[in-house]
């Protein structure tokens, strides 16, 4: 059956869809066992998690499915902190903080998770598939996860991405088009200059490796599963239908603003985090949008520096201060089940090739 | 069959490819009836042509067809001319012309081709089809051509500009991707805020009108044409894949860089027409790159500034200051035949086809 690929097979899912991994809270143990149980791919989006947190959610997720569910997390840059960006963003930042009565950060010695120790857990607690973003992950460490029996899924933004991780040896290659919420993958060359639509890039990648490659941008329904599969993907990965869903853990603010945006609210930032990302616009981001790119703090500073003010924004109900990534497709989210979402999927991909198949 | 919907019904085609009207000189009346020949639908971009040029080329298109075919137009704006901004422009430019050895335009009383005597021409030769560019096409027209019995399709990169068109009694809607090469057809906002991918555009602009949807933007091939159909899509719109086409009136150096392009190829810029359009990175966008968009003079001024520019560059070979519109499918370009990639398009949707409902 058109649902069945090596792909599939490989990552022992009865159902072509991967649940992103989306960092910083919508992706709870529920969520991804629900995905899971459902015959799709959950995936924990750990980027900014501490390692036992990692262990703790993996512990959860373990209990609530015996299915294959996926990690992903971020490769890190080997990047010089700036300490006179630090110094001018943290005044940038200040009004934002008075306002919401918190202090800022001051300059951290760790400004995120220790990449090794975030990876050590997952090869310990032996996870089923390990996705990554923003980079290329070092040989060793791709040995050392399949030599566990461990997937390894990379993410990539053009074509010559894909090429350099099917160099690395994963196994499979999310090609995340233009459309995709969330941080752009983007580790070879600017972002800016690797905003390629989902329909583009999927064929164009999908003829230039062998291995599979999964279709990530825009997707949202069952008609968008069959055009990715058409498109020569062997499965998608969805993030922003699944982000208002019951079992998620993005907040209240945020599941209602996706819910009731469209396809315009948008736009591509790299304010939140120092790294581009695709969100709802706000206040935020038209705030800070006269600050060059080039005056932002690397990922993760940049992320660190902001972190406490979206959290506390959220904890005020000021959704105008939260990052709140979202893709393109937002006219056909729904606050429903996880479950609900899948089986409409499954229901409608039939539906469409019925459709394209009927005589007469 | 799957190729068969009320839109290509409407049309009177037979396969629903729509090859599309690139203005500048790509749409040979020879291009045109070989895709209409084929069963397309051959367009002719007459957006810059003058009303003389319209009917000889008309003319010479019914010599080569019996089969509908259509043209395209774009809907001018009122604006002001802002003279200050044209002469700081010409300044801009200066180095270009003295490096070509050519004239600067001084300023002029019409910038552009008048509208409404393009317009009457598609009414005296009863064009099968007109399709429109940049707006809003006023009631008048519309029942005037159709009262002729014109088929009238309009262009739109959000939901919101398609309820405008759809409210405008237009017969179909052309949903144009961000993937999509040359003009942004944005009319409602700027083109920047409606960089929709088509992957997510489609089922969103499908769900909200009534009328037939066309998707444009990175649709290059079968899988293309078969995933623009399950997303909803009656018909798909062609331009990037055409371009370097044996029957194309592309300069051959256009041709060339197309064929050898890659997906990252191209940027979106204003600086060749003052409207927005996607085309392949040269070294004229890249000199022009610090130059404000709110610098730049309105379409069609900007475009009649660097036509003489853009022209002569052509001739003494210089592609690094011509403008090269292209869309984001480009390592799929190959320059054959007009019929021998429909050809190819239809084989390789049915056996997409064929792959989406094997058993087993």
């Amino acid at each position: 059956m058109w649902y069945e690929t090596k792909l599939t097979k490989l990552l022992k899912i009865k159902r072509p869809i991967i649940q992103a991994g989306m960092a910083g809270g919508p992706t709870t143990p529920e969520l991804i066992a629900t995905v899971s149980n459902c015959g799709g791919l959950g995936t924990l989006g750990a980027g900014y998690m501490g390692p036992e947190e990692i262990k703790g959610a993996i512990q959860r997720i373990k209990q609530l499915t015996d299915q294959p569910y996926a990690v992903n997390l971020f490769i890190p840059e080997t990047t010089t902190i700036e300490e006179s960006k630090i110094i001018k963003m943290t005044d940038t930042l200040k009004g934002f903080y008075e306002k919401l009565g918190i202090e800022q950060l001051s300059l951290q010695d760790e400004w995120g998770p220790n990449f090794e120790k975030q990876i050590e857990v997952i090869i310990e607690e032996s996870v089923p598939v390990f996705s990554f973003t923003f980079g290329i992950l070092e040989t060793e460490w791709i040995n050392r996860l399949r030599a566990n029996g461990t997937i390894v899924i990379g993410t990539a933004t053009t074509v010559e991405e894909a090429l350099q991780l099917e160099k690395m040896n994963v196994d499979a290659i999310v090609a995340q088009g233009s459309e995709a919420g969330g941080h752009r993958g983007t580790f070879s060359g600017a972002a800016e200059d690797a905003m390629i639509g989902t329909m583009a890039l999927v064929p164009q990648m999908v003829d230039a490796v062998h291995i599979p490659v999964i279709a990530a941008g825009g997707i949202m329904d069952g008609r968008g599963l069959i055009a990715s599969i058409s498109l020569g993907a062997s499965a998608v990965q969805m993030g922003t239908a699944f982000l208002p869903t019951l079992e998620s853990g993005a907040n209240p603010l945020y599941k209602k603003a996706i819910i009731q945006a469209t396809e315009a609210a948008t736009t591509v930032t790299t304010k939140f985090s120092g790294k581009a990302a695709r969100g709802l616009k706000n206040e935020f981001i038209d705030r800070l949008k006269d600050v060059p790119v080039s005056e932002v703090p690397i990922y993760p500073v940049q992320n660190a520096l902001t972190q406490p003010l979206r959290k506390e924004a959220a904890k005020q109900e000021k959704s105008e201060w939260m990052s709140m990534w979202a893709g393109q497709g937002l006219r056909l989210t729904e606050g429903i089940g996880a479950k609900q979402i899948i089986d409409r999927i499954m229901e409608e991909a039939n539906a469409t090739l019925l459709r394209l198949t009927k005589k007469g």
